[in-house]
């Protein structure tokens, strides 16, 4: 997928979302598949509403649907489900702008990680010890980063509850389980936000140092790629920058001798 | 901000960000205040559609416009930037659906985490260092995390480029930052996004728990709130699933009684 097609995408997740009862059902699917007439009633909208909303989640492969046989001797009638994983990160900052996106069906990201590893599929098991077959899946995919102590806790109480028979031992085992997951998750946000205040103070003293040497626009995308990317390639600039080669040449000799001789 | 207030807020967020241009001219603003007609020449976008989403983006408070008078003696020009922070993050799985979204002004966010803090914020400082004039803003909203050996570092560096007057110097050191704070996000998300597979593997099986052992919704309900929030008061119950306090006691006994004794 090139960028652009990633920039094409996110519009189009954008415009799904945007709408709050979209965002509801995709909540409700999120706990189980659900019928039209269900999801209607639940939040209390119309069910022609309902199926309008569906059309456009289904369309863009955010949810399936699968036909159902009636027990009432009715028409079939269409349960809905999940289908995809997407991630979405937005920061926006007075200095800062950074937009993110993945989106992955279930055994993608797994083979991708393990054709990018050394290791091959069976060493990592190995490694990582017996992983049971229902699990496979999803917690397979998180093998790799299970050097991690909090990752590796929390895959080893995951199999012992998948195994766990016992009622009552199981809902409270799920529950201490939710209560970790969720505070190293917050832990994570807590340091990514403090790093992203840092960032912004950082791309604020790049923003001003640029704007105290350079007068024009080349001049200043040009730096800043350059403190962005650490590359000199005038081919990688001019392709970037869509500037012709000569002038990217140029531009880099005149700002390479100005940077050379000037003081703050 | 009620919760009610912050799904309002995000639907009218995810709406103007659904547009690419209006996101293509927060990532140009972020880099340096601009007019509507340079960014209409750069955008390659009339300046009568630029001019449009900047309204949006104002409306909005994503952007503010301050008037600049004209070199050339003609009438007053409007030169925008940007305003608020944001971040913005959506999570969609088979079993999870999460959104968060934050925003906040300046200091905001620094005078809330020193209310909530033991510490004074003159302690704080004491305890973190001096501080220089020019970074208080950004740098001080970071104090309370610093104790963190890898934000310590990069505060400490941000610090000495901030000092530096040599613009040689300047540049690398800061080249060699920008690439440390990237580094220090993408681990981040590396192990978040780990976190997130683990937890969507968990919310199946809390949901393929709760199917087993509930057949109505008012219990489902309950039971997913029970494990997610670990909290038997009928009174929190009641109110967040909108059922009456007789029911939701009723549902708990049945429940309780059904969960002690039954096994897989």
């Amino acid at each position: 997928m090139s960028p652009e097609d990633e920039d094409i995408e996110l519009d189009v997740i954008l415009s799904v979302l945007e709408n709050p009862v979209r965002r509801e059902i995709l909540k409700r699917l999120s706990r189980e598949t659900n019928y039209p007439l269900q999801l209607s009633k639940e939040l209390n909208v119309s069910q022609q509403a309902i199926m309008k909303h569906l059309k456009v989640l289904e369309e863009n492969d955010f949810v399936e649907s699968t036909e159902e046989k009636s027990d009432k001797g009715g028409p079939p009638r269409k349960v809905y489900s999940p289908k995809r994983r997407y991630c979405i990160r937005i920061d926006i900052g007075p200095n800062t702008y950074q937009e993110e996106f993945y989106t992955y069906k279930k055994y993608d990201i797994v083979k991708k990680e393990f054709q990018e590893s050394d290791v091959s599929y069976e060493k990592q098991i190995e490694i990582k010890g017996k992983v049971t077959g229902e699990m496979k899946d999803e917690v397979v995919a998180a093998l790799p980063a299970f050097t991690d102590p909090d990752l590796e806790k929390i895959r080893i109480k995951l199999e012992e509850i998948v195994n766990e028979t016992n009622y009552n031992v199981k809902i409270n085992e799920l529950k201490l389980l939710v209560q970790e997951i969720e505070n190293n998750i917050n832990t994570i946000e807590t340091k990514r936000k403090r790093l992203l205040a840092l960032k912004e103070r950082t791309n604020q003293e790049i923003n001003t140092l640029i704007s105290h040497i350079s007068m024009n626009q080349i001049e200043k995308d040009l730096l800043t790629l350059y403190i962005k990317t650490n590359t000199l390639d005038p081919n990688f600039l001019s392709e970037q920058l869509n500037v012709r080669k000569t002038i990217i040449e140029k531009t880099l000799d005149k700002l390479v001798n100005f940077i050379e001789n000037k003081k703050d």
